[in-house]
């Protein structure tokens, strides 16, 4: 069983997360790991934060002489920012509108919003993508690959190869996903990565946010992961909870998701033909298990919800109307949130390859 | 904590289920429990089996006196067709595509599907509705109820108040439930209704299914269910997991869902005003939590695998390429897919309410 | 991940047992099952209720064709006793001493310990030696055996060899497991066994009930089971709770327990040798790991808590002091305690080999 | 729902615990959890190693202005020792008998302990210790505390008065504590204490080491922790898992534990009478519950494996007969044990009290 656990508040001394239950002699590296979060933090529309973020990631424990131990690996992301933040308390007395502020609030007896946000920020989805890289490292050695690319910003959408497509092929979900990694919007349509830059910056100008689609995809997953034994064993279950849970995600749907309630079921469904089906609209998910196609889901990510410019919100001690709390935040953070749920997948994927060949080394 | 589990085949001795955690004091009845069970089971484009189906159900543990005593719940679901199919053994050679035939095939090892289709089947949610009739009875004693409606059959879409309507208002909601607890294909359109109906005739004419699109809402659930701490607590993804377990289930999503990926973060939240919020673009959903509002999810079903007209697939035995296997099965199943959901929503809310009230007895 | 969860009352309509997580391929059969569950209810010391619980065992799902599928396993172990009860009401208003009737009537908010009483009983553990049975089916096709005798009722103790010998050769646990089946009280020396069959008829006689120790082996583990990376993980740990779970245990050791204590670490531990360790005071555990050697408990049961000679209570309404409830039960049933470990033992030594090598069949 | 997870290994950088459900509101201090670390620390018979680890404890998370604010709480405890293992790899060739060693190696497939080791090694105990503070601080606000002391090192026991007497008066209980804390190796009697310290003495010359047994009392737990409704529920069962996987733990009972097994039940069970029962020889649970009684456990140790005067063993690499790996060691831990074993038992009994009281703020 792969489980974990994060720890950590946006500016509190850093971000910690403990990954329990991974095989040993899976080679690791720094360099990496630091890849990897790197690749979450960057991107067009994020904060300053990111430079700032650009610190020292260490495993403290659980990988010696480059491999995983079995032991469980815990990994720490220090807060550089926190020494500016040490000792200042900065209250939210006006929740902001689609944050866990006034929620959260409520649910643990605060007197304001300052505790929630800490512990509820996006930032926490550092210590997932570091347990994500080692998921990834795991399904590396059985050739598993879990790739992720943007397919809209606000309006603008990417013109790409139809979905029909993207979820057929493995090289060219390859393709694409060398090309989002190239653009700094991680959308493998360069022009349309242009046009949602402007769109950034526009936003960024009104203080205003931004959401968008991505996609997932895991190539070379055998079939039979996950099972139609049980309600909580179905592998998309469980990947759409691990996607649902990423801060901002609203909704998603695998292969062709929502489009295939429209169509009969003699145009909706995957013939089966040797050597290759010839379609791939069930996102390589049926009956809750992998089939051998590619795992493809698609979410959708509501824009940031801490605007410059705010939304109207409620005083919590005075229960007056006015402005929502304003902090420095990211103006669209889709690409960021696409890295994220590769991660999520990976260690949703590792725990179910897991169950099928057995867990102590690999 | 909450807890249920099923067993059970389509055509063996019945389908079994044991809740786990319930608390003692809750009153319960056998009429309120068929009645559930007979709100899964019929519809317009329901097989035959419904009203096979129409059978005594037992619950045999946990309930006294007309009261839940804390100890686990049993339900029985006996299937009356069982001693039709006793002693015969109908072998599925072509996996349908769509089903969970072939990667069931595959991961247990069986030289055919018939022990994959058996389980696979939806008949398995009769024993998530029983247990989702007790959670509804812990809900219903906080004032706190679980609805659903069809929205769409196939290509065809009921005309109704805007989706924010839909999600701002308990009365609308429950004038919406109440009109699809009139229709035979659960739709509160009944105009819409009607042109469903007769799609389904006419795909049960051409041996081809359908599937749609259903909303369930969550009124009066108070704000602070499921937490922003750690990523398995979030309401959002526990509720995602239970939606998308359901067979047949492709897409899901909170509130506006993917439409909130499209506009500006100034018109995807809903602002925070005393005493109401003027919408509920969120779904009742914040930060991983409740907050207050309904709490809303739209959910996308594919069209039924079982076709009489079958797609083309292979023979696992000859290898060779030849139409997939057809059984007695329904054109559209929407309906009851919604009241499956509505149990298994209930059965989160329920959990994430004992987690924050205790829970012992009621 | 190999999972169980029981339901049912003592004189409800049965108890029902589900296993979920069973590999598929592995052969079982209803007369093995019904034998398994005869272990556990016949012994010298045991009520009438024995006759009457002589009754069909029932598997409802999961087996097709002799063999596991790898879908739930329900077992049904119908009550022949329900008919004399059905409609009778007999309250508890004298909560048992030693027994869960006082804490459960105030957790759960009962008026009088009826609810507790039904529940509590350990006629649940007919679920339990059901589920084993399919966990020792299991554990079988890898040579894996799993078995108990009485060494001690009442102030009884058997004379056996050593425990460092009983502990040491498979030879010797296999012995005396045989003469354990042979015998009454299922110990293995059968002078004492009719010493200890007088006593629970002088019990009998006063009104009086009595206790005992009996030991636990699994044969032929191999070593890895369990793990020391994360305290929950611990092979002993997880035995420790499987078999303290059992009504009436109140202690329980591994190998030499606490004898282990007295002595220094130069006596204590077991030389490692090839090939093979001359000792095994351990117990099969290092590490929280099994290392090879036989895996060995040994647990004390106290006598049953209900006493035809009753011990004084409190009358739950007048709160008056009184006898406390009595009514028919068991004199001794270490026996039966002991078939009820080895099933609790096997589920958990099959779970954990199931995380070593991968649980989709077997 | 309370879970922790501990990561960090012997001569690592530090040990890493997070500790996830507390609830908000709680009040800890940086002081006591130092105070608590300190007395897991120390002790008579501890080795050097003691004085290195008189560290810095860090709370990084999850406590805000000293309340626990709900977020994961992550404690690090850093390594002191590391910069002098840094670089250095010492590999284990010779499993030591009663470690983990050889078990450990066989499963993740390592050519030597070390990595076994590290892990496997009870300083990672100082985990579970910090995460036992927060625990104890929920449990101190309901007015539960949770004590524990010495009855024997070795062979030799503490005069004390009798166990019924010690397990019955909750002032008893709390001058044994007081006692304890005072002595060098946690044994209330101070005549005893010193012979154990001679003995322990003794034991070092010799290159020998010791184990022992312990108590430990849970003052003032309402009736109705844990539940008999099932198996997994149970109070006894969580404690006993708890405890059991402490390192070196090999036995355990509750009350009067194996005593029990050897009376009649008119002698075994606890009369229930008002305002008090007259005995506790249950130990506080009945029927998997706490009973409102003092919670009483005791636990055995056995001698630390790593022995200066090494026990025979086999060179992993040659297969040929040699002496244990030796290195650096503890003599006898057994007050250190009892102090974790209080943490464990603080988490199960917090966490079962969250159940029934809800978790969310305290």
């Amino acid at each position: 069983m792969l489980r974990f656990i994060t720890a950590g508040e946006s500016h509190g001394l850093g971000i910690t997360a403990i990954l329990d239950g991974m095989p040993a002699g899976v080679e690791v590296s720094d360099e990496e790991l630091s890849f990897e979060l790197s690749r979450r933090r960057k991107g067009y529309g994020r904060g300053k934060r990111a430079n700032i973020e650009d610190d020292q990631v260490m495993i403290t424990s659980g990988v010696s002489d480059g491999k995983t131990t079995g032991a469980p690996i815990c990994v720490v992301i220090p807060n550089k920012d926190h020494v500016n933040w040490k000792g200042r308390y900065v209250p939210i007395l006006a929740p902001r509108p689609g944050h866990a502020d006034f929620a959260g609030m409520v649910k643990y007896g605060f007197d304001d919003c300052r505790p929630v946000a800490e512990r509820a920020s996006a930032r926490e989805t550092a210590g997932r993508v570091a347990c994500g890289y080692f998921a990834k490292k795991l399904l590396e050695k059985e050739g598993i690959k879990v790739l992720s690319w943007v397919v809209q910003i606000g309006p603008i959408s990417a013109e790409l190869p139809p979905a029909d497509k993207r979820m057929l092929s493995e090289r060219e979900a390859e393709r694409l996903f060398e090309l989002a990694e190239a653009s700094e919007v991680r959308c493998p349509d360069f022009a349309a990565s242009e046009r949602m830059k402007n769109l950034i910056d526009e936003a960024r100008e009104k203080g205003d946010t931004l959401g968008g689609v991505f996609e997932v995809a895991v190539l070379n997953a055998p079939p039979g992961l996950g099972s139609y034994v049980q309600w909580d064993r179905r592998l998309d279950a469980r990947l759409a909870a691990a996607v649902m849970s990423i801060q901002g995600i609203k909704g998603l749907e695998f292969g062709m998701g929502f489009k295939l309630s429209e169509v009969p079921g003699s145009k909706a469904h995957d013939p089966i033909s040797i050597p290759n089906r010839p379609s791939n609209r069930a996102g390589g998910i049926e009956g809750g298990m992998s089939n051998g196609e590619i795992i493809f889901i698609r979410a959708a990510m509501k824009p940031i919800p801490t605007l410059q410019t705010p939304l109207s919100s409620v005083n919590v001690k005075t229960k007056e109307e006015c402005r929502a709390h304003a902090e420095r935040s990211d103006v669209c953070a889709v690409g960021s949130a696409a890295v994220v749920a590769e991660s999520m997948v990976a260690l949703v994927v590792a725990d179910a390859l897991l169950e099928v060949r057995g867990g102590d080394r690999w």
